[in-house]
């Protein structure tokens, strides 16, 4: 029973909007849509629904670090605007869980702790998360069906059945008193996926009927023509290479949360007797939940463990093993690497890549490739695998479906979103109609009007080990610097009073130049330094600070002149009475 | 004339074969082909054909560095081997003028002196290389033309013209008295190429029918199925893009080397009337080199410089310029960050990327075009190039043609290798007549057997900045170390003969937490290795590598304990009287 005495939450949420508009006496308020993290770039997605009193948030998404972001484990989006307008924020809801929607949560609620709303298997990965960060008690949880709607103060959220690499992926349909928005999430449009319903087209086209404020749509895939594939034809592919490598040991590298890709393997695994393995330690975990779930339907008997494997021979087995792209620590770079404590890549295996590489993975896997064929293993590669994400035909047709005042294409890069833009233009939507979004840009819009309005602070926020933003722009340059050419120590101890040098100056490299190679040159550094030295003294320079210049302009430039390397130099001066 | 009178090579090199078999008494001296670089590795290609008393290098190529070897500028072969056989070394013969099989050659030939043979422009590449290098005068050089064969001791050597992805690419016969191996170099099959002649099929078949020995055969492109496009096809697509962008400044990036590309494009621009811009040095050097040698033909008051350009509206002009690769200071990458000092992306531009990225180099393309598109360019990437590599159907051409007795799979990496592999059995060659080498390999063989016999030093050898082979692995591990999480240093001052701190401990570090934020971190740090000290005195440690290794342990210890990072930690201990 609601306060306004509703048991049917539609008519509930009018009645609360009703009670909210005479309380701030704001009946024309626009919504505002502002992208909180990542509008551009790759993972780290979350974006703030604003209507008067009330902010609703899509998704809480890391990112993994760029490849000059030494050291950085992920990044996390800066949810200032979020703390500082607390009070209005009714929750998160998910689309599904993966990490670039899901990963940053543990660290978002330790800042600001708000009720999170998902489906049953994006929950059961969140819930994973709290547990590790001890979170699961301070924070309060609901799980929604494909279908369902919520109201959260003035917003009225519905979830919508999709289609992803990821079971229990849906779409947001979002209502404000300004009109409605459809949030896509990510998705693909699967006639005969292997688990569960086939998008909800019809509702959709419900929706679009009724009339859509504004449609934000997937663009991962905005570059490529026609349909993507069905995840069910992998599974017929699964079924010919277990026929015709029927004779041989198959090793299945994948996503480790597809879980309908992990079922098909399971599905011909059972088909042609052999059992399961699963190795990979985020593999086991989500089969783990997933299973728990009724997620994955895995037959008596069929999965076995690392142990039991002597019991079987070569060809009654198959690993479902991490390391689809070639991540150096998982498990099938490291069985690729000879590193692996209990599996030997063997002249005969098959190893199957169910998976293409994301870009800026390429070299990683194809390392792999080339260390495990120097094995001997078969390697497979090619037309194992199907995208999560819709192609060109797949977003004319939810636009068509749609038919919304506005575009605003989301998640991928700047240019597949540019590609969906231009793909949106060609349906007849006017240019004036489709935003091209910043992160922290704020976009107000009605049925009457749509344009940015302002910016609200937002950013990329490092974590490094138990640091979460302790390393900033200083820190990383100081580590491309050393990454380059290492760093060369000038030290020296000096008397208090009279500046006299004690003792130094010694030098001492790293990741410079091997040293007993360079002897002489080491000497020479040091006799550049001490002439810097008698130098300051000859002019009476006391200022450490000015010292310290002095040696770093003076040994940088023998440095460079010897070696044309610019390592960092850091001068450092002790003091004695 | 030579030496034994004769004036036709042919003659002369079997005359002067007798006279060394005389000499050596060896007349059924096997042929020995050892790869010094680059056998599966992409880059450094490199390999020696000895027989007897005389050795033939293949190509001298440099090497691009792996992710891994942070701060290294290339990567060359270890020629140990060679110069350990200088006398035999007759000299070097090449291929084509990419880097990767001319790039190595001015740090070797500091290394050996030895006589060159290429192509025109091939050697015309070279000679830039070795002006550079202030090599000229110490360096013997002969040009040949395909077609064309010179005896280099015991072994002749023909040039049979091939096509590639830069002009005057030859194959090789090697000619020795153990039997002739065919080296195809990187190669297609262009049946209408740009400039010049088309592959020379009917040699290849020739001497097939004369019997070879081995065929060694580029393998880059072993896994694609059917064939490489013709060059001419790309010319097409330029005509088509020049007509469809008639009202737009266009810009294309390529290759700096692939010189008939670029002859491509001038056709396009003075056939729709556009004056031409080349941008970026490597461009402008091997324009150079090319027209000066006929390899590419400009039309008069086509090309303008820069200075020019604001005479000219937009829609007459194509700039070309290098950055195909989104190579971070190259061309087109600074104009796409804004870093350009002359060339300003506008909305409405058109940018072709005429080339696909490189392995390895994909996100770094995706960066340069996500910057594009953000400033408002019309970005074409997608089939604006065609690859310099044989195809699948190309490969199993050259083995009908030539039918060698063994296979030897060169260039691209060991998956490729492989691909060529299993596609020459299928052509019916046994298994145990296909030989993946390794670099080091020395394969003996003759027309009865061939066999790896034994194995000689190589490796690659890091070239940073003026120092060539002065970084190794310690100094990569450092810098490794240091990009990760950075460096912490404790410093202090002891007393010399009581061990007594006089000043310090100070801690310093770079890279590691941004210190301002970290000041309890640093005081806390100090602490533990003054508890150190005092642990060392009380129990009478006096020896410093001890000292420093119970500060290197405590303090590592300390700040993995409350950050789970691992920075470099650098004790240093200065000793005052």
């Amino acid at each position: 029973m609601t306060e306004c005495g509703h048991r049917i939450p539609l008519l509930a949420w009018r009645c609360r909007l009703r009670k909210a508009k005479e309380q701030t006496g704001n009946t024309n308020a626009k919504l505002k849509i502002i992208p909180i993290g990542g509008l551009g770039l790759i993972g780290m997605n979350m974006t703030a629904f604003e209507y008067n009193n009330s902010i609703v948030v899509v998704d809480c998404g890391l990112a993994f670090p760029e490849d000059d972001m030494l050291g950085i484990d992920l990044v996390i989006p800066d949810v200032t605007y979020l703390k500082d307008n607390i009070e209005k924020v009714k929750g998160i809801v998910f689309t599904h869980g993966h990490e670039d929607h899901i990963g940053a949560l543990p660290y978002i609620l330790k800042e600001m702790n708000v009720p999170l709303y998902a489906t049953k298997l994006t929950m059961g990965l969140i819930e994973r998360k709290l547990t590790e960060h001890n979170l699961m008690r301070s924070t309060k949880r609901k799980v929604v069906r494909p279908g369902q709607s919520i109201n959260l103060g003035e917003f009225r959220v519905e979830f919508i059945k999709t289609n992803h690499s990821i079971a229990d992926a849906v779409a947001l349909a979002i209502y404000s008193p300004a009109g409605i928005v459809i949030h896509t999430g990510d998705f693909k449009v699967d006639y005969t996926p292997v688990f569960g319903d086939s998008i909800d087209l019809q509702r959709f086209a419900e929706l679009g009927k009724k009339g859509v404020l504004a449609l934000m749509c997937d663009s991962t895939n905005a570059e490529r023509p026609g349909f993507t594939a069905s995840e069910r034809t992998v599974g017929k592919t699964f079924d010919n290479l277990f026929a015709e490598n029927a004779n041989r040991r198959i090793i299945i590298a994948t996503f480790a949360s597809n879980v309908d890709r992990v079922q098909q393997i399971i599905n011909s695994a059972y088909k042609y007797g052999r059992k399961v393995l699963v190795e990979g330690r985020s593999m086991v975990n989500i089969i783990q939940t997933a299973s728990e779930l009724g997620y994955l339907d895995i037959p008596q008997n069929t999965l076995i463990d690392l142990e039991q494997m002597k019991n079987y021979p070569d060809e009654q087995m198959v690993l479902i093993t991490t390391g689809s792209q070639g991540e150096s620590m998982a498990a099938l770079s490291r069985m690729a690497a000879n590193m692996h404590k209990k599996v030997t890549i063997k002249p005969g295996d098959t190893v199957i890549f169910s998976s293409n590489p994301i870009p800026g993975n390429e070299k990683a896997v194809s390392k792999v490739i080339n260390e495990l064929s120097m094995k001997g293993a078969n390697v497979i590669f090619e037309h194992v695998h199907t995208s999560g994400h819709a192609c060109q035909e797949e977003i004319k047709l939810i636009y068509s479906l749609v038919r919304p005042k506005y575009a605003i294409p989301v998640h991928g890069e700047y240019r597949h979103m540019k590609a969906q833009a231009r793909l949106v233009e060609e349906l007849g939507i006017d240019k004036d109609r489709i935003f091209m979004l910043n992160t922290g840009d704020v976009l107000e819009l009605d049925k009457d009007s749509a344009r940015v309005t302002g910016h609200v602070p937002t950013g990329s926020i490092l974590v490094d080990g138990l640091g979460v933003g302790d390393v900033g722009n200083i820190v990383l340059r100081d580590r491309q610097y050393l990454a380059e050419d290492g760093i060369v120590i000038a030290v020296l101890t000096l008397e208090r009073y009279t500046g006299q040098v004690l003792s130094g100056p010694d030098i001492v490299s790293r990741g410079f130049v091997y040293v007993r190679e360079a002897v002489d040159l080491m000497d020479e550094a040091r006799g550049v330094v001490e002439e810097t030295m008698d130098y300051c003294n000859a002019h009476r320079v006391t200022d450490w600070a000015k010292i310290k210049n002095s040696i770093r302009d003076s040994l940088g430039d023998f440095l460079w002149k010897r070696t044309k390397r610019r390592p960092m130099i850091l001068p450092i001066i002790m003091e004695v009475e």
